[in-house]
């Protein structure tokens, strides 16, 4: 992260008074690498947390793993998925988990609670324990199982940094990128696999290049654009009920494609505007990112009219206390003015 | 807020590498309101938010109110507190309410579930919605409903700017803080009662006379005398099982005294070295703000080695992922070297 002070992308208003300020920084960038616009430093070495899982999906369908196994949209979502663990979204990925004959003990990630609050709490009142199932990452975990089965490599193991599981994913976001992601600094993600730094404008270009995939390699670019048809027709499983990604896509389809990542990351590709964007939240506050997100939407003129309409209590999220009065409001600062 | 950034005072490391940055400022004052030393922009007006409930308290005290529905220590400690609704906090509150012939009716606050998670957890178990008596500001309620009830004013409608229980307050604290409350910008907290912006070095000074009150008069001295000593006396009626300033007064007693306030907010007495600390985390973060506060005080010296040892997961937190890996840590800045 940057030692400058980056400059303030979002406001938390309590009254007419700023009670909060979110730091950050966002890059714009085109599928050659060019930055088109850009807000703090973008070149300080960030970890994307889960924005890059769709990234990370390539080499499933690259491998033949997905065709192999006949993924479905859902499948091919989840795997670019932070799922809240809603029941369509762990059952669909036990399903698949039978489909590879594996099943939640096959999984190497943690058990944490839906993120999903009535299914954490239905759990919680069906006297059961969180599974590994329920990690928002299963789906990006069954999708990395997929292509080792495919592969006829031992599944056991497959999140440590050596297994080629997680070089496979190492090569194609360095692809991507630019990057050498063996040369950057990195450590483990919550679900227990490498998470590795990149630079802002790194991931941004990135993006650029899968949403519009037309100078990559053939089977690259095949690749990437079955991922976003796949996360577009399917955008429920990309994240859930009640949330950002979920509702831009439903909105938006293949127009906007975004992917949150934790402590404040997002990451987008705009396919009609051959664009790629990456925010970083320097305090890591999600909604904050989300309010950075929609505002740079929004000054890139992507989102409709109708939608700006649908999503106005998510571009100015109001917040209210226990009286259900409205005390103020998380909003964009002048950001791209 | 301050326009200008203040200095990173925490920061959130994973691996090697930081991940989230947290700025803010901090004010240390001595009863005379003279700055012993500061960090970034201690005149920016902030909302104290639940810092100042010890300050909130004076009235109950000072009203007679306190004497004549003699007050315990614990139902002194819950005027003042920000308590996790544990049974002890609401049978406790509940008996103080029907003693003044009133009940979790009177309450204006609203309903939240508790913030202690197992209590929260527990109550959906039993299929039992929150009360207002959950919320964590019941006792400061049950304070102010105190001093009205005895002094006959009609109890109803006491959270609204006007009514004498909200005026006494601030009164008290205009006076505590050398301010004007009246002329200062304010909203409605989190409870329903006014929040009003004060610069830190204000609310500083105000915590360095509460727990110092040697020059202030001698009714208001033996007010902040006995709340100090209800706080120290019941640690964990002011906050809870797990909480910061519960650990902190247990091994503390007397000599340290804290109260956190949402958003990144807290005030410090120390009675000892006559000091008053206040303390915000521009971004709202509490972990950050915890560790900023323990940072101020390990470098004032009044943290005795048993008490560091104690207080070493909180003073650089460890962040573990679904694996139970330590991944990284919230940490102080080299904020005062």
């Amino acid at each position: 992260m940057s030692t400058k002070a980056n400059p303030v992308l979002v406001n938390t208003l309590r009254g007419d008074l700023v009670e909060c300020q979110h730091r950050g920084a966002i890059a714009i960038c085109d599928p050659k690498g060019r930055i088109v616009e850009s807000l703090g430093d973008i070149d300080a070495l960030v970890y994307p947390r889960s924005s890059i899982k769709p990234l990370q999906a390539l080499p499933l369908v690259e491998t033949g793993a997905a065709d192999h196994f006949q993924l479905s949209n859902a499948e091919l979502a989840l795997a670019c998925a932070s799922h809240g663990a809603e029941p369509a979204h762990t059952d669909t990925i036990s399903r698949w988990l039978a489909r590879i004959d594996l099943d939640d003990e096959s999984l190497e990630c943690g058990a944490h609670a839906p993120g999903h609050i009535a299914s954490a709490e239905k759990l919680l009142l069906d006297h059961r324990q969180p599974r590994r199932l329920h990690n928002n990452c299963s789906g990006k975990h069954t999708g990395m199982l997929t292509a080792a089965k495919f592969l006829q490599e031992d599944t056991r193991g497959y999140i440590d940094r050596d297994h080629p599981a997680q070089q496979r994913w190492m090569d194609a976001v360095g692809d991507m990128a630019d990057l050498d992601m063996r040369q950057l600094p990195w450590c483990y993600d919550g679900c227990g696999i490498p998470v590795i730094a990149m630079p802002l404008v790194a991931t941004a270009t990135a993006f650029a290049r899968f949403g519009t995939p037309d100078d990559l390699p053939a089977k690259r670019a095949a690749a990437a654009h079955r991922l976003a048809q796949a996360i577009a027709a399917e955008p429920f499983m990309v994240a859930g009920s009640g949330s950002l990604p979920t509702e831009v896509m439903q909105l938006a389809g293949l127009r906007i494609l975004i992917k949150s990542g934790a402590e404040g990351f997002y990451a987008a590709a705009l396919p009609e505007q051959g664009l790629g964007i990456a925010l970083k939240i320097d305090d890591g506050q999600a909604e904050a990112s989300e309010v950075a997100l929609l505002a740079t939407l929004n000054h890139l003129g992507v989102l409709h009219r109708d939608e700006l309409a649908a999503l106005s209590s998510r571009c100015r999220i109001p917040i209210s206390n226990t009286l259900g009065v409205v005390t103020g409001h998380h909003q964009a600062a002048s950001i791209w003015e």
